[in-house]
């Protein structure tokens, strides 16, 4: 298996975390060791693994390896968690013969359960052994929880064919803005240097990541991670060029990972892309857009197929936004079915009812009050995503 | 059927909004015209019998009657909705008698949709004409929407059997703090002065209304009215003793209305009282407990009858408070399951998980952190809630 992003080698295998079936555990190795850049849930309480990359980013080292597991969270297990973040750390760092520090570790699953340490120390060697001969889709199998499918990107930065961008992502329930519960690891050979790879990836999260919902929770584990282990070109035009093409493709792979996790939330049946505009402030259409992306009335007609867009108004009104009902208008694709705060009329609601049909479409809200805009990806709320959550520990 | 209380009397009728076999539409009046005082939907869509009531308590009349229809909530109908609502005040004060001003209006059901003003039209004159011919209970009945039982509640003032508070209210989905599509109506004869009635309506709805959520939706209509057509005794410590004792019944009665409607809430299995104590202000307990009382992670674990605590932990840690997660304590009722922030272990989860087989029960969140306490009564999120409301207008 030829390596697809230079420099970065994978590896997979199930240490039995969660049953003896599934990959629960992954390796991605990076020689040499890459700079890298990192957004962390801003839940209060967090994972252990989570404060150890938060301290790691802090520190500044350069990364050798990740390592992640599913099927556990290592949350909320005080003072054993960080220790057992740590002692895996340490064991994969002696595996492959580099410094403590520059290994990360990830970690999804539920919450406050003791890591099964000796399963997953025995598992150590095997996938030291095995780096390179894992895909980035196995890497992405690996980690799934109650995802339905594999969410991996790789592409060429457009006019480098050499600078390669690949990244693996979960999460499927407890998916809001502020990237809860999911897990995102990035792969570059750009030679970007670490400030401007910070930049790059805070701007790629904030348009994907953090306009994604499923059900408005917001996890412990959070995490993003974009590593870059190439050489900077000598030539400085071709780094601005680098530079430029790889923040337009890594937005891109990071938008359609982040749509891909909606797309397959857990009991999704409809991607429903929200554009706010004619706010008077990106906060006020940011606003409005979560308070009717998590509206469960709102999610529940989606579900339903029933355009009830009487809980579209009311969740715009109690968002918090500057509004003025009289001047709403909400099409769905390019169907007005609200205009100046009223209904446009049985015509329009028949169209809308066949739109709703789609699996994805666009509602479009424009408040008529400014210029801000904002996009937030949502789903529906259906009978699966309450018996898949109903059940998720039993 | 005699008076239930003196002064107040009702009627009912099916005027053939949603249907030819419920009752929509009532008619509350009192006689003579009552000093009342009332609480309104702070969400910013607001219906159009909302924005009457609203200047009606501006203009401060007195009230003999209220008007309520259920099926059609009359929001979103631009100035034909207000015309309507003015035009049906107008007619029910011409046939009673009374003048205009007198009248209040209260509708909910669908939003945008024109009242059928011919059939409401039509019904009025018999409603006036059997005014006295319905009681409390056919009253609650008539403006239920998807509730499943009626709600409400006549009491005598303690110490002044004379004294009666009645009150009826509906609600099912949409309810959150702030009282989300909510409907309620109180009947005073206490005599108490126009002023004060409005702090003991204020701080009975805080403690009652505004501390119960179902999907965290906000309607465009909730409304809550209290009217006191008594006689003020002519002894002031008498005065005082019925202002007490009325102040405190109607506490007790609105808070028991208020459990009833998160009982018979939309698809609800679970009753949960969630007690968050040890925060540093009360602004909070209140973030906490309508963080945890709106997860759909934790709603779905209530209905499955699921301890899963961490889910718990992480809305507290995105909840937006103050907190240390190393001092969160969690109980089910006295059973602890979180101490310091971690696991008690097995014992208590398995005694949790008996716990979570009863319909009702509390949920004990201490921070440890300071003395500010909330009380917030939510519900579970169930198959059938979502069954419900994606079928709602079909």
């Amino acid at each position: 298996m030829g390596l697809e992003i230079p420099g970065f080698t994978f590896s997979i295998t199930c240490a039995g975390i969660r049953g003896t079936e599934r990959a629960d555990m992954a390796l991605m190795v990076s020689d040499p060791p890459a700079r890298w850049s990192g957004t962390f849930t801003t839940n209060r309480v967090k994972a252990a693994p989570v404060l150890l990359g938060m301290k790691r980013l802090r520190d500044g080292a350069p990364i050798s390896a990740i390592l992640v597991n599913s099927g556990n969270a290592n949350a909320c297990n005080g003072e054993q968690g960080m220790e057992d973040a740590l002692m895996l750390c340490r064991e994969t760092a002696r595996l492959l013969g580099v410094p403590e520090e520059q290994v990360l570790m990830a970690s999804t699953g539920v919450i406050g359960q003791p890591l099964p340490m000796d399963k997953m120390m025995a598992a150590l060697p095997g996938l030291v052994e095995r780096a390179g001969q894992a895909t980035l889709e196995d890497v992405a199998r690996a980690i799934m929880t109650t995802d339905r499918y594999p969410k991996w990107e790789l592409e060429d930065a457009p006019g480098y064919p050499r600078v390669k961008i690949g990244g693996v992502a979960k999460g499927a329930g407890m998916i809001r803005p502020d990237m809860a519960t999911m897990l995102g690891f990035f792969f570059l050979n750009a030679g970007l240097p670490t400030p401007q790879l910070g930049a790059i990836t805070k701007q790629a999260v904030a348009g994907s990541f953090n306009c994604i919902t499923v059900d408005g929770d917001q996890s412990t584990n959070d995490t993003v991670l974009v590593l870059d282990n190439g050489t900077p070109p000598e030539d400085p035009k071709k780094r601005e060029g680098v530079a430029g093409a790889v923040s337009e493709k890594l937005n891109a792979v990071m938008k359609s990972l982040a749509w891909k996790i909606v797309d397959n939330g857990e009991g999704v049946n409809k991607v429903v892309t929200l554009e706010v505009k004619g706010a008077q402030t990106i906060e006020d259409a940011r606003r409005v857009s979560e308070s009717v992306g998590n509206s469960p009335l709102v999610k529940t007609a989606f579900y339903g197929e029933d355009p009830n867009w009487g809980r579209i108004m009311a969740a715009i009104g109690y968002s918090g936004a500057e509004i003025d009902p009289g001047k709403i208008r909400i099409a769905f694709e390019d169907t007005l079915l609200v205009a100046d705060g009223q209904w446009t009329g049985i015509e329009a609601e028949r169209k809308v009812a066949e739109t709703m049909k789609k699996r994805a479409y666009t509602v479009r809200i424009d408040l008529g009050r400014g210029n801000a805009v904002y996009r937030l990806v949502t789903s529906d709320l259906s009978v699966d995503y309450v018996k898949i959550n109903a059940d998720y520990r039993s």
